[in-house]
């Protein structure tokens, strides 16, 4: 049914849901000299899920990607959840910390998340507690991981030294008060913990535009002393919100991270810090929320529309000026970015969702003279969820 | 069931299957001197399908393969059908264009496709149009891509040029007209597009054997200069048709694909052409068919014997000869294959298949002293699919 | 239900099992200067499983591994079973060989197999005849396959001639008997083949410690003449065996691993030995059995408690000391390993286990001055299987 496809015993105590989804983008950058895209169609996403629950308490999780050059492995977790104030997970998942992160990639409001999601940990692997308390009023997370460079997954430690991970989030008004309040939602996250990386593995990572190309990256070397590379604390800090209420939704998020890098004999803290926020409006059809729009009436030729909703947003990203020119190259990283974006969406239904995007993205530094050129860009996307 | 494991609501509004094939392989090389194979068992295809419809006029479909060498995404795509005279496809999939290249690889006749599928896309990612016409009678497709090198995949496109491609397919005796002639079927396809390729990404591929062994491959360099890459207009044309009419069956394609190719400051357009022609016979048990014999009866010692069929074929493909020395090494890339081959398919039931297969390619050039040492191959399979 | 998730046909004639596992692991390695490896938490193993049946003789089995560094295919295979005597079966699977490695990673007491297990091989393709004979036994098995180097997986043959492999097993009570030695099984196993390899592919392969580390390699290098080859035959034997009695259960193998190399003119036949015997004993909860302990009551919180299982191993493993110095580098590989460990299981339900272990590795040789220095290393593991 719309509700997915499942196998499970009469007492719900043993369930499997098979699931996925598909993504299908053109992407269409202006077309500029200098610019490092080509126009292309690709498939975004391509993710066959599979969710479970054996003897009613414990779940697992585990959730491939197949799109060219990503990971196969995005989740592979096992829950054990006595009641909602208490869930232990142990295996790897998307550590709780960025706000945009964390929302599913088919719920996303736009069709790339906004430059903060640089600064935060994708996937990582380790042991997580979480729960909801006061009837969903607060809900907390506190982890132990590997540890991931900005933006990255990690399978392995680089060193023996674990992040720790922490985040509370409040919905003060989700189970009682005024009523045009209950959509409300704010937060804050932060990790901290040692890297030390090596020539081959520096334990750094590059900063992507909406278009996924890299405006900033840190110089590599063959050795661990021409290479610029982790070395030591790394801190991240993100307060983070939005709010729903009927076809309006906004989210906000600021993330600051600081990592100690070392290139040869020079060493250093270096702090990048990042902000966005996204307003969507639904203009028919449906509500907005931070777990996806659901259209009240399915499309239909001639009967129904689906739900249709448009949406703006604004993002930046400052990175530290300690960082040139010993740690990454003027000419060829930019210091700081920053993008506006409109976008329009359009679920069909429960399964379908057709978008389409405009981003602009201008930079400070990054070109041999001045500034890198900017980035226009327009996507569309057609998705499949099951 | 023998149709298969799925999943769906009453209505069949929603549907998931389950499905997949799995096909082993043994392949023994005659043995000669200089023979570029060895004999070896592989995992030729380990491929889990999943297929689906949501709210009854979209489909999806997803086809992985996990054989050694594979990219693992095949098929990603979504689709939109009102009706069957309209449908529109979105993602990775085979575009429209090559005869024995649209046939499943579980039903092709032959182990190996023949040589004319070098000269035809494999997978590409686009958006194509499609539908029947006349009860059937009339297919037509028209599709945007980003453009695949002859006989291969791609994900991402190397230029900002994407390739158009069309197909008519008549089976003007399918909805009426005499019924032995209802199992004919003539049709023709073009792509049209630009491809310009880079040292590491040239836009050419390779040309291979029945054995897989590759015959015909451009120069290659460290650098644009050296190697040779595709740099300007790809052009390719395909006659093709099949008849069947109860045990008999006959397929047979000619391709001729047209790229501009550069080396350093030489540039020229070459055309290569192939062409093949399959004839099988069910000796019992079943009857020809495009998308595969059904045998009537399944395989149960001492009662059921399932199908069997014969099979023959030709094919020829003629590299370009303005190729030589420029482009391509004369003393190690054939200007000419011919191969021949004989089968046998045993349908133990609708699930499995048992094939046998002797090609027999002989190649003019492509040695250092005259022609290139001719390839005989048995192939043996065995074959599930659910 | 707790036997797993299908879709069958009413004669379950046709069956598919949706089946699958994941093992999150932490490694924790004594901090010790020298260790090359990290303490890390990872995903150990991640592994969707289908299998199924059709038109009731015919089974078929595709096991996928996400984890990171694992090839993707593990098994792939069809099987014709007209009897219990008598199964064919074609494609990538374990060769009947070593006793721990043919036990279900899901199975294994240790969380990793001990050291004999680096002599036999892991995967390869080919065909395998096997069955039971008096009531089960006796159970035998006859292939032809690739040929994989010790403790390795391969997906091709490196030159024409195939690896033979035979294993008879004997459970003489199994059927009848003394009740108390229902348990007992012993059996033998023996590989012979050809195996030559290139610089590239040299046939040969590492041998790897309990936390995965390597303590020998034979020398590489960029030519045939520089890198050490297999150059000849490769013969196995490994008498094994087991016992379960009730909470007891031994297990207990020995392996002789014999193979020809060459390293530019020098060209030897080098022999490597192992040996491992593992005792377990279950507190409470359930019996000892190759197949896995299978709790009686699931935990449920103040209510059942699973199963508890205590276990204890010692291995060795012995290099050819003609290995030293023309074939492997005495100061980097250590000639001769002792294995003994301590771990506890605890299966929750038939679904979750969690597991840890101590192992302490201590060798001879493999430094530059003297031995390598022991491994220390604490696993933990939460596992899911369905």
């Amino acid at each position: 049914s719309s509700e997915g496809f499942s196998l499970s015993s009469p007492d719900k105590a043993f369930v499997l849901k098979l699931r996925g989804y598909l993504q299908t983008d053109l992407r269409l950058f202006a077309s500029v000299a200098d610019r490092p895209g080509s126009s292309t169609f690709l498939a975004r996403r391509a993710r066959p899920l599979l969710e479970g629950t054996v003897y009613g308490a414990f779940d697992f999780r585990l959730l491939l990607d197949f799109a060219a050059g990503a990971p196969a492995l995005w989740d592979a977790y096992v829950e054990y959840k006595p009641s909602k104030a208490l869930r232990l997970r142990a295996g790897k998942a998307k550590p709780a910390v960025g706000l945009e992160r964390l929302q599913s990639a088919t719920n996303i409001i736009f069709l790339e998340r906004a430059l903060p999601t640089n600064l935060v940990p994708n996937r990582d692997i380790g042991l997580q507690l979480q729960g909801e308390l006061a009837g969903g009023a607060l809900s907390y997370a506190l982890g132990a991981y590997n540890g991931a460079p900005d933006g990255a997954s990690t399978d392995t430690n680089l060193e023996d030294s674990f992040d720790l991970i922490a985040r509370v989030f409040a919905q003060p008004f989700k189970a009682g008060g005024p009523k045009q309040l209950s959509g409300l939602g704010v937060g804050v996250a932060a990790t901290n913990g040692q890297a030390f990386g090596s020539a081959t593995s520096t334990g750094l990572s590059v900063l992507r535009t909406t278009g996924q190309q890299t405006f900033f990256s840190y110089r590599t070397g063959a050795t661990a002393a021409e290479a610029v590379v982790a070395h030591g604390n790394h801190f991240r800090f993100t307060p983070q919100g939005y709010f729903y209420a009927g076809p309006l939704g906004v989210l906000a998020e600021y993330v600051s991270s600081a990592q100690e890098v070392a290139h040869g004999a020079d060493h250093t803290r270096l702090r990048h810090t990042s902000w966005q926020a996204t307003a969507s409006f639904v203009l028919f059809g449906g509500d907005a929320a931070y777990d996806g729009v659901k259209p009240r009436t399915p499309f239909k030729s001639g009967d129904g529309w689906g739900a249709v909703e448009v949406a703006g947003r604004y993002s930046e990203l400052h990175v530290d000026p300690d960082a040139f020119p010993i740690y990454a190259d003027p000419t060829r990283s930019a210091h700081d970015a920053a993008d506006w974006g409109v976008g329009a969406n359009w679920y069909l239904n429960s399964n379908i969702r057709v978008a389409a995007n405009f981003d602009h993205t201008s930079f400070e530094g990054g070109a041999a003279e001045g500034d890198r050129v900017a980035e226009d860009i327009f996507i569309s996307r057609f998705q499949v969820s099951w």
